[in-house]
């Protein structure tokens, strides 16, 4: 159960409130992020709605019965978008395609992507500073100082940052320079770092676990939103099965249902999902038709070169060719 | 590597061809089907290709290195596609809307659907006769007598019939009411049913396997083809893991990756690879963008009121509109 | 629920009986096996237990919360077991190994397994003649001819035979010369062998499939129970996961959960369930210790020349260690 | 490939070897633990083992083929083994039992708990204090003041404690209380909390990740002791699969084939392995027959009173009973 609560009520208030639903058995857990006030109440107890409607502070009440709360679509009709600023919005209606690659690794690389993105209409660029590796001999990414060049250069040209965070510790020192945060999917349930990201005012974007179900990436949204953080996106990029043809299947039935279950903009990654450049094109037009809010594609101007594997890369050619193809098919759906 | 020999090439040829094959150190198959005939060589043994290439009765030598040999499309360019008469084609830019109910349970719902379909356009017609059911207790299908009155009312409405065998003692008498025989997911290695499938002059669609790989899809094929039948179809219809939100998970990359490895039709099934109703149509989509050559949907007049379990099945609205939709994709797609 | 009949009760008073359950909404089937008669009633709808306990011909009545019925052990208290004559019985503290090669290969060959087995105190022998293969090219087995020599040395030996079935027309022509009919892993839903496997009176082992569930294997046990044949093993012999350093996924848990399921007795299959001849013997202990009632299997005398893929072949010193660590764990349970 | 420094290389030696081995082409990285100094070079490139053998500072060269390489066997042939101190020990023929609560919830309880261990001979207890867990809004453990509680309790009985760490800011503080750090499976691939405690001079339990595979988990422990921190224990605990009549599926076969790849002791933890608190007992036998070096329990006084789901939690007669048979195991396994 969510009750949304009036703006800027009283402390004493809030603490009547409290007090009120624990008289009838709820766990409440108060929820305050950029945009509104609200207890979450867990535990399951009858009760009649009109004694905690009828409170003082009380703006709504609303009967959630999925296990996570607010980030469900029961209680919250109209779906949510992300505004980046500059006119780049997603979720709602607003389609974003966001492409770059996998590792940042020059000024000229970036200097590469960026012209490549503004050419095409792109307007948010990802590519990892801090690596999450299998193996601790692997390059780890330019860290730091990568990003401030990341940052810089995708400034110029008018293109927001996505790039993934790795640990609570990063978080300051990265939010002067990103858009999004990104939580990969090794980290889906590290809960700390969830916690942590509920503090802070910028979106995050949190990839559904190696396989992770869909119940545990609407929990894993659900911790940042109940830390204080509404602006949220979620992401479908492949889960761990036993067919060894592709490196994940791409688990396409996520995306409808996923809008079904929450009011959140659902992102695909089809770079990562099937893990082969000469498929990703139709994949990604799968998740786009079935229901995507936005896209999220691995690029490098020459994939052979790139410093991380670049097995599922798309060069500049093709990824402008699967750019148009995902308006064309945006354009399908708005006329149906 | 496959030998394609000359057309009606008399059998001492062929026995000496066969020596020679085995004279290299290949094991050697003589594969005759309804269009060619062939020697499929195994074994890795290095030879020159041109003491083979000017055997008498040769036609052509083609290097497969891929396990499976004649359903790859390592030696066929083209694509292959299947004529089930009146035009009804399907495969190699011929795309099929296939569509029924679960089971076939009375004229009044053959009639019903054959009309619906009719009225949609759609050409070919699904319903169980023999149905697969995990309980010895659940209904098993109307039998072969189901069957006669399913073909009677298809033909007069001129629809082609799919349905599914279950074992070779079926096959004969099934033959002369269908067009194509289904092999379920359950059968799809049930080799003796597949060895005697190769020597009908019938099409045949195998499904793939609830757990299978793609690499056994196209060797269940490959018994067909090397049994004498090269009218084959394939069915992605979404395989087992351990996600719980779906019935299955739409292996939505085995549609590009099969189209790769294999010349033969690859058909989606939403329905089964979602198992529900409500999001069916996206995932359907999906199939279609990412290169299917065909989809198998299932519908019902009333879904509610079907004998088998109706969670994933499209009421005759439902289904018109994903008819609708199916055709704007191809549109789109004929037009990148 | 289970209605338990007295024997040899006349057609009238069957008609009788099953009129009045499907009187109260039952769909009953009527089970004739070689011990027992007894009808099945699935469907649920709440009934007066006197109504049925008083009726004539009804000896006990079993209610079964499981959806399959005849296989649980919700019914029957004591554990099932098989007795294939000369002393050797299966299941109820009676524990079996069973071992042998993949495939029948000469009368050499199992002659030479025979007398191993009999220096070892093993009285059941596995070993195919029809072989499940992924390719149709692979060898397949020796065939009924195999079976007939396989059959005339184990007699010589006093050893009982246990082989793969694989289609309905191959139980007549094999039941003169086996103990026990497998059914394989790709044929454990394959329903219309199972039906077959019910109207026969030889024990029938049928083998977990590649990715089926518990449930799905208890089913396949019912089909066959309910057909007729009360005479069941059924074997765990490991599921496919996403994990490739084994071949498969041994699932050890199954045996204390079919143990409490069912009362059939349960095999494990340890050169299977992980495909590493140098690993064959541990997991095989895991099973012994976590309940199972016998264990099968593949020896060779030499696995490199083993005519299938030796992988996970044992030969005989490395067998004979693994019995006489299977009889030392056999004797620790005994004693606890 | 691992170069075994001579102890106390002065910098300069050590400064010029890497410069040596960049020089042949492979990637240096020099890691310090608590017994040993290496460097790791990584990167394919044939070489003359002579060049490095000779030079100035090198006790050993070994080369291991695996892509991990500290914690390979491949270099270390004697097992490794863990001193926790007062007899302590795990690994290389040390067995050791450790048990108690999921969470920590009081003092009265850890006391319990601690009494019933001592009277069973246990020397090590596992309690969580951090708790990871779906949902934002369960109980999260009762932090660091629960864990002095239960250090001082431990104490007092001669008892070991090991409990999970979720994120790099809780290691320093937990330092002084624990005798093992408990890496959770959720955290298995949280790489900056495994760089973390590599810096840390005291042991570390590694568990396999919810869907992880045996190469993941050695990586994992490759990250830890490349950070510098050799005291490593490794830890199956069930992975995630189609299966739902248990919540995990218990990989038996890791068992044997992890204690052949390295050289790290291999723990069992077969209540979460399993999630059924009647089966735990066979699948933990099952564990210590493969091979395991100990085994991790969850008991509880009264498992129904629980702070955290008991469902998979023995009480104290069931573990005694349990522990009892470990050892009747473990005697058995000695006189083979």
């Amino acid at each position: 159960m969510i009750l949304q609560l009036e703006p800027k009520l009283a402390a004493p208030s809030t603490d009547a409130l409290l007090a009120a639903v624990k008289g009838i058995g709820y766990q409440p857990t108060h929820v305050t992020t950029q945009f509104g006030s609200y207890v979450v109440c867990v535990g399951k107890k009858d009760f009649d709605i009109r004694t905690l409607g009828s409170l003082a502070g009380v703006r709504d009440v609303h009967y959630v019965s999925d296990d996570y709360q607010l980030v469900s679509r029961k209680w919250k009709v109209e779906r949510t978008y992300i505004d980046l600023g500059d006119g780049v919005k997603l979720g709602n209606g607003y389609f974003q395609i966001m492409a770059g690659p996998c590792s940042i690794e020059s000024e000229k690389q970036v200097e590469s992507v960026a012209k490549h993105l503004k050419s095409c209409g792109v307007r948010v660029m990802r590519g990892g500073v801090f690596k999450p590796r299998s193996s601790p001999y692997s390059f780890r990414g330019m860290g730091i100082e990568g990003l401030k060049m990341f940052a810089a250069i995708c400034r110029e040209y008018g293109i927001k940052i996505i790039t993934e965070v790795m640990e609570p510790a990063q978080i300051e020192p990265m939010y002067e320079y990103i858009d999004v945060y990104q939580v990969g999917a090794r980290n889906s349930q590290n809960f700390n770092l969830l916690d942590e990201l509920g503090k802070v005012d910028k979106p995050v974007m949190i990839k559904r676990g190696i396989s992770g179900t869909i119940e545990e990436l609407l929990f894993a949204a659900e911790y940042v939103f109940s830390g204080g953080n509404e602006r949220l996106l979620i992401c479908e990029r492949g889960i761990r099965t036993y067919e060894r043809a592709s490196r994940n299947t791409f688990d396409i039935n996520a995306i409808p249902i996923l809008r079904d279950k929450t009011h959140l903009p659902v992102i695909v990654d089809p770079s990562h999902a099937i893990g082969l450049r000469e498929f990703v094109e139709p994949v990604a037009l799968a998740g786009v038709i079935a229901g995507a809010d936005g896209v999220i594609v691995e690029i490098h101007e020459s994939p052979e070169d790139a410093a991380s594997d670049g097995a599922q890369t798309l060069n500049y050619e093709e990824s402008a060719r699967l750019f148009r193809k995902v308006r064309a098919v945006l354009n399908v759906q708005e006329n149906w």
